[in-house]
């Protein structure tokens, strides 16, 4: 029988989270995020272990395990009926086509960057870009540890397509970045990236916007990763209630 | 015959924008920004000056002049049917009733900060308290120039009321400020202020809202005072067009 | 036999750290720190330990126990004639003396912050504020978790007597802090506090020094706790090879 | 007869400053800044004006004109045998040249940079990229208004310089700017840079020195122009007591 708990204001059954991907760094941080929440850990699967299995045992599954691996699982979510969100990077066209042909089926929840704290500021800076008109422009600035390898960074991006929507533009076409030399002036309606890299730094990031003599600067700051694997613990517990779609990271925050 | 101009979009009679308060900074400040925003300057009234007549040639007015002029500025504006943007600040109970009496007559925009930046950051500020839970810690601390004698600033308690809004908690019973000495944990749901002070910043506003390992940093920078003028100049151009009633000035951002 | 090690360039004997205080929350990161560092940790004394075994068996040692301990661990380095780096908080006018007297028998370096950063910041502090005129307003303002009982931080003050003593004055005679209400402007030579409380900051401090139109901002993050332990190890590291006397942190920068 | 001032606490001659290139826009604010600073104002001169009269009737000189005019700006401050400030840009290696051959026999003050917080904040990043090693990776950021054509700014590099200077690299072979794409991990010892456009901003620059866990950051910000003035008089003012030489902007600071 399973173990009766007092849980968000009334006494229920305990949602059991299995982790697909549970021997990376972020499974380990998962297996923490979920004691911390007052979860049930259904168990982990790997490269090569049952994921059906896991699935049968789980009310809601956390997959950061690989694209490549990414069909397998969505086809074991499937069969066994449970939500599952996917916060694999590097996801390309086909794998977003085979997400949304199991949202017809079961609840999905795929997303870039699991913080809180990150889906909020986006949703903040597309509400600003959309209010404030064209002369404020918008200059995305992040840094990250000296290890990273790639600039923008994902979450930098991700904040700049908040930004594009907002102000209702495409990104690919506005974008600026990786100024140096004779640049000229900057384009009316860019969107300007810079990147820092240096130390440990887990991961900062500022969107600015800057009119003549006033400007907003909306800036998230993350200690270490474990916020990534709180926020995608709280995305799993808001999905375990979710009919079959395809949720963004802004719902769990009731965006 | 009045000149037409090309404005937004049509042809159309150019805004006639009268001053009330015009010699002071905040009056000389308005003429430039009107020019700037290529409106027409309806004149100014000080003073002892014959406020009904500045009324009557303009189409909406600006009053930065003194709660004690308050009520006289009203009855003339009421006698001549013109919207008034009311930007004069330490009103009290009675000034508002007065202007909600006023405002069942014409159109009245009273706010305590003109800076389209600083009422979008009142915005943004007010969601994400609504939408991230009491464990984000909401603090604000704000830096003004070294002759500035009172503290918090009203900006930063304007912001600290958005906050309390977004979480549906009274700023008067959830205010830390000035701490110093032994001050015990802080407690949970406190809104906490912090004032800065030195060399002749025109004012900057940080909004944190910090939980375990991230935090959002919501700022606001003026480079200086023109930027209240350009607003007020912005917020009566939107007025001139609506009815009776009392309007924030969010409604210019369309908030 | 010691094992053989090359360490700094040469090969020689691996330094070898005693900790006292072993079984807090800088304990633990000592021995991290210890092992980070290519080090040898000698082993840690506690309450009713035996420190005068401990001192024998190290090189040099790390004292982050209690005021309390201070005489007692003090003593037992003298008789072994062995260094040691004391970041023991909450030290009274008497533990400074006997400190001072130990100083002439052995080398001890105390002091209120073992960060290397933090030390730089109080050295570039005291810098600025020494070349500065007072038409340059100093402000400090810091941020940590939201369990910190007091204000402003102890580093927060290490920070103001930095710039205090750049500045030839008097600290205790010379502070604002905790602005709330009507304060009145600004004194001229003063040095202002203010502190934020929220999330799980381990510790963000930030000088600034403001005149007309101009400003400089010293910020120093500290990301967590580890940064302390590691300075410790570093400051030991240094001691170690240093003849009898009292020395400060910035000594091991060569400040 | 020269009016006689009581001046830094004696009554003595006032300073009289000449303008070279006193048409443009600091030009005009030298006027202002030499008034503020209870100073004379000697003229200006300016394309086709005798710059030999001028020099003749000043105690000092301040050139913010060109280039171009730079060889025949210097024989006429020679001839009259007055001191000169040159605050011009865009110089090169024979117009630095030419300075050197000049301070043979008059005093001469060049810099990139005529603000003294900017000076103070070169001074303080190269004592702190001198003292911490390189693992504390370096980092420079600035943000401009948005019509400015080139990255990085002149100030930055002037702080690179002083990084490079403290570290005992050369620069132009340590530098990483406008990260963008697959970068690669940072290199050991670099120094980035990045550059932020947008609205109105008079220049903002920050220093970022990160390690393991910790980082400081090293920022200055300007309201407006006036500070390059007001520091260009101030170093007109020191400069007029000096011997011939060339001297840097840090020694009107005692740095």
């Amino acid at each position: 029988m399973l173990k009766q708990v007092r849980h968000d204001g009334y006494w229920g059954v305990m949602t059991k989270i299995g982790i697909i991907g549970s021997e990376g760094r972020m499974g380990h941080a998962l297996v923490a995020a979920i004691a911390e929440a007052g979860l049930a850990h259904a168990g982990g699967a790997d490269q090569g272990d049952d994921v059906g299995a896991l699935a049968r045992a789980s009310d809601v599954l956390v997959d950061f395990s690989s694209p490549a691996a990414l069909d397998a699982n969505l086809a074991a979510c499937i069969a066994a009926g449970k939500p599952t969100v996917i916060g694999t990077t590097g996801l390309e066209d086909a794998h977003h086509a085979a997400i949304d042909q199991a949202a017809g089926k079961i609840a999905i929840l795929q997303t870039g960057n699991t913080s809180l704290g990150v889906n909020m500021l986006a949703a903040l800076v597309e509400q600003a870009a959309a209010k404030l008109g064209d002369d404020w422009d918008i200059e995305i600035v992040e840094m990250h540890h000296r290890h990273k390898v790639d600039a923008p960074s994902g979450t930098a991006k991700l904040l700049g397509e908040a930004a594009a929507t907002g102000r209702g533009i495409d990104l690919a076409n506005s974008s600026e970045s990786g100024r140096d030399g004779i640049t000229g002036a900057r384009q009316k309606g860019a969107i300007g990236f810079a990147a820092l890299r240096g130390g440990s730094v887990a991961g900062d990031h500022s969107v600015i916007l800057a009119t003549d003599e006033e400007r907003l600067e909306l800036t998230h700051r993350a200690e270490n990763r474990m916020i990534f694997a709180r926020g995608a613990v709280k995305a799993a517990e808001w999905l375990a209630g979710q009919g079959a779609g395809r949720y963004r990271m802004g719902a769990v925050l009731g965006l």
